[in-house]
């Protein structure tokens, strides 16, 4: 059975493992900081690389960023890795097989094939966190594009109110409907609604009010982050409205630390009631906070 | 050579012609208006069928409506076609080989086979009229969808300022783009802007003014017709954009009534100057009015 060094390269740290060809864990997840130079970056990858080789048969990279058709490097310019990344030849780092894949795509594939989606040949898996990404199964096959940087939902622009993203676009999903757009809200209900006077946040100064504090005013039944919440939700359904409408899946899986905070139930419902398809599945992802490491894994093993 | 009797089921009237497996047209094509009654409709079908059975190899179907992944029937309730057309069965009108298509996915293959999107592995076409149809093409392939219902862009909500759609839901895309849409924006503009009361359509109630009155208000440098195509545009590219985000295909091509209204080369130039994927090219339909027939010939000849 085919053995892989699956890594994640986030903007924030790097994770890796062993991982068979089933997606089961051969090792612990080994984690270190993500530098903020590139040829830093690219020396910790050696030395991640080096220690395993010997025992291998593929590595494998889920990164932030729009990969390549050819699974060999990123595209885009990815604002939360070093300067360069997008200029790095993975499969310079060893005389191995490297596959690399998009996170987002990743953790798709890892819910499709071992998650929440198992068996369902047509199956989004939207990750709601700081921001929205996206990993769009058709047919059993990852949606990539042209150039490998399709699924780029949060970048989809609803609502119409004039937000402007951290992209500095103006009304994409994310800045409506991620962990910053709920934080987004919160501020701009307590700036124009008297709701907030009434509220047990009223002390805060609006812009320090976090998603933490929503999620436990919902709690404390306070009016406020009630209002707040609702206007989330609602922005929440309007897109996975029109990914339904668009793709008719069988099933979103919400993946993202947004998701512990949805009854997907209500989505679901709530979604169905609107749609001009045929009803999907709204589930929480299943497969762990490794779904990158896992799912390149699993995609690498069937392309290698 | 294969010889398909191709028949484009529409609301108001039914188009056929003889087809050949190339997309070429083997006869001229005749027209007769689609009846209100379900039975009279099959008579219709039969009686078209019947003249052509015998020198014909299969016959296909390009209709309104969702059709099911086994191309065999209408899934979907169909408010222009007569009551009960949803159970349909094709297959029961011929002997020969039937095969059925939604309207929208048959023309947008006949772009990519024949037409504007040639060669091109990921195109959409967005069909523009008095609504707004998709058919996407990824890797070759229609999306379908677990149902066949997908492609429902029309219905893909954006902009928020809340107008009612025909099918009652709000904010859909169509409302907004769509021939109706821009009648709907000169309706709006005229009643909320006082820019109306110097437009050479002051005199007219802003219920009646027309998508041509606009247009030829545009030739005549007309401020107000501008102000109201300005909105339409920017909604219509709004739409384009989240389309390229999601899918990052090579081309999005324009069809339908409005297609000749637009500069190709403007929305090109607006919509890439917005994404986060890669420049799509937007191109107008060059397959014709027939496309639906030419779309569902070459669809049929390559399934059966």
């Amino acid at each position: 059975m085919k053995k892989v060094l699956a890594i994640d390269a986030g903007g924030t740290k790097l994770l890796y493992a062993l991982i068979n060809e089933k997606g089961e864990f051969l090792s612990d997840v080994e984690k270190v900081f993500t530098p903020k130079n590139i040829e830093e970056l690219k020396e910790i990858f050696k030395t991640i690389i080096k220690k395993y080789e010997e025992d291998i048969d593929i590595i494998a990279f889920a990164t932030a960023g729009a990969v390549n058709n050819e699974n060999t490097k990123v595209e885009s310019s990815t604002p939360n890795m070093p300067e360069g990344y997008n200029s790095l030849e993975f499969s310079n780092l060893s005389n191995k097989s490297v596959y690399v894949e998009n996170d987002a795509n990743a953790a798709a594939w890892a819910e499709y094939k071992i998650g929440a989606a198992m068996g369902e040949d047509n199956t989004i898996t939207i990750t709601i966190g700081t921001g929205i990404g996206g990993g769009f199964i058709i047919n059993g096959k990852l949606l990539r594009g042209k150039s490998g940087r399709g699924g780029e939902v949060g970048s989809m622009k609803i609502a119409g109110r004039g937000r402007v993203c951290t992209c500095l676009r103006k009304d994409c999903w994310e800045s409506y409907a991620s962990g910053t757009g709920l934080q987004k809200t919160a501020e701009e209900v307590a700036f124009n609604d008297e709701i907030f006077n009434l509220s047990i946040f009223s002390d805060k100064s609006p812009k320090d009010i976090t998603t933490y504090d929503i999620i436990n005013g919902l709690n404390m039944k306070d009016e406020y982050s009630k209002k707040v919440f609702d206007i989330w939700k609602q922005d929440l359904i309007t897109g996975l409205i029109n990914i339904t409408n668009i793709f008719d899946t069988e099933s979103i899986i919400i993946s993202g630390g947004m998701g512990k905070f949805i009854d997907t139930e209500e989505i679901e419902n709530a979604v169905n009631s609107e749609i001009v398809t045929s009803p999907v599945k709204i589930k929480l992802a299943k497969a762990g906070n490794y779904s990158g490491m896992i799912g390149t894994a699993l995609l690498a093993c069937e392309k290698i």
